[in-house]
């Protein structure tokens, strides 16, 4: 099994960052070349690459890019460029916090590094491809760590896709999956389609089908009835951004860990560390409102009349006390609170 | 504003049923014309009519040209074939209850009629054509009876199209609405798009937008969303059938209504009579399931990955306990319990 579970989301090569074109899935699996900061902020925003552990990782190889390319002849000169580049791919996605994390990580690093624009350089893409192999190890944790939640016979529900698509690899709501199909576990997947973009019907069920692992794609209005047939164990989700109160995560999130409380279907989050944010609160934090067409029209074709206004909030927010236990590369954190999700990211 | 509120869905005209075609909406606003019991079925089946209370008028209308059209001599041979196509229109959809209630209708008008073939075709034709109009006026009362229950400056969040456009006219769940706004109020409208056939987007977005009535369409999953932001203060959805204990409606009404009582947000459920299944209990009930493509194609183009299967039921079931009211013709039912729901039918 071990053979299937390979895909990998983002890798830097040779003065590139490649990354699999998630908009053409799952009609095409084809990964497309960044050469400079900018592709790479084009494509999160395009969201050819997506996912918050994704998108913290791209954004880091895109500042890699920027000192690979660099001409600079002074540390400071170099440090001046990747500082406005760091900038532009800060802005592209505003609710997801591994972005944020990520290009301060590269940053720091660039200051701590050698005088000599090379040791720059060097540095820093060192440490975006470290980045890379630390979040995919994370994800295996994860995935150990996940794994005790699930039951032999258990049939998951999950929204959105926070899987190897996601990540730079195995995923983080996947990932306990994943982990108990190894150790022998029978896991069933359900699959909500995650309207407006569809990642789940496209990408969830695109990288579970291709590793072998049963998935049945459902409607999000069906989370109900799902649940009220006893066709649904556990819930588990990723997120984008962990405050101390509460979850965000891809919309439609917050519905579906109501529902589960209503039927009393436990409700997991699964994030790496790099997607805590845990002394914010969720005030203040900025929902993403994307473009009306990602709703009024459905591969290009008009599904709401002209002149009918739509919602498109990306993300919604999940207060803490509907969330049964987070999972992250430290461990699980069961019936989480304000306190204890403070707590839980200092551990070492 | 009353020049506004004039779409016919069904209509009878010289021995045709004429119908909007439902499945061209938003894009074209067409009217079909059905000769025969048999295209009268294949418009249910294909969802050209859809809507409980518009599916009951046509199929009641397509008894009526089977009487219309029929060239028998006495009553038993009219009788024989009204029966014929009884059958083949009452499987056309299982889990709407105004179906199988229109066609024993006409079949008891049939049966009780003169005995000249001619006095049974007039009778017949009379009847649909009275049941169209009683359709039409039992949805006014609803309208009335509705308004007590919307404030000024409510919106009201509405599921799938219990419209004109799923009645014969004024709507069920839409009627309401149309009424406030006719007494002054002022009233918005939230309507979830209703994946996978989108009469949200498509069919509610349209004929309120038509009437000059605010809308904004959402997905599914941004109910929670909705309501957590205090941007919904009433829920309002049509019904399939209510028993006893429950109401089916459309798929995703369900986590509406688990949503709306989360979030203290009544929750109201507007149909005719006819929608009345209650002497009968919710076990036994056939949910429909409808074609995988539904899920796995949208506008033609493939989103769910090949040999990936999906869940399609058309409806779900609602527990009574989640209703805030039901609203009929006959008046407004609060707090509805297995006994009461009873009685209000009953009610003269």
């Amino acid at each position: 099994m071990e053979e299937f579970f390979n895909l990998r989301t983002v890798k830097w090569r040779s003065g590139k960052v490649l990354m699999i074109d998630q908009t053409r899935l799952p009609g095409r699996l084809r990964y497309v070349k960044c050469r400079t900061a900018r592709e790479v902020a084009q494509a999160i925003r395009r969201m050819v690459v997506r996912g918050a552990p994704a998108i913290g990782v791209a954004a880091a190889m895109g500042l890699a890019l920027v000192a690979y390319r660099s001409k600079a002849e002074t540390k400071r000169q170099i440090l001046k460029e990747m500082e406005s580049a760091s900038k532009m791919l800060g802005v592209t996605r505003p609710t997801a916090v591994n972005l944020t994390w990520a290009l301060s990580a590269i940053i720091e690093t660039a200051r701590r590094s050698g005088e000599d624009p090379e040791a720059v350089r060097k540095a820093v893409i060192e440490k975006a491809v470290q980045m890379a192999e630390d979040d995919f190890q994370a994800n295996l944790k994860i995935g150990e760590y996940g794994a005790s939640l699930i039951a032999d016979g258990d049939t998951v529900l999950t929204h959105c896709n926070a899987g190897a698509l996601a990540t730079v690899g195995y995923g983080t709501a996947l990932a306990p999956i994943r982990t108990s199909l190894k150790q022998g576990k029978s896991v069933k997947v359900i699959a909500t389609e995650t309207r407006p973009r569809l990642q789940g019907a496209r990408l969830t069920a695109f990288e579970l089908s291709r590793d072998r692992i049963p998935v049945k794609v459902i409607t999000d209005g069906m989370v109900g009835y799902v649940m009220s047939r006893g066709l649904v164990q556990k819930v588990i989700v990723g997120a984008d951004r962990i405050v101390r109160d509460g979850v965000f995560n891809k919309i439609g999130t917050y519905t579906i860990a109501i529902a589960a409380r209503h039927h009393r279907i436990p409700f997991y989050v699964a994030a790496p560390t790099s997607t805590f944010d845990s002394f914010n609160l969720s005030e203040g934090v900025r929902i993403e409102e994307r473009s009306p067409s990602e709703v009024t029209h459905i591969s290009g074709i008009r599904v709401v009349p002209r002149n009918v206004g739509v919602l498109n909030p990306s993300f919604d927010f999940t207060p803490i006390n509907l969330v049964d236990a987070i999972v992250s590369e430290k461990g699980v954190l069961n019936h989480p609170t304000r306190e204890s999700v403070m707590q839980f990211v200092q551990k070492v």
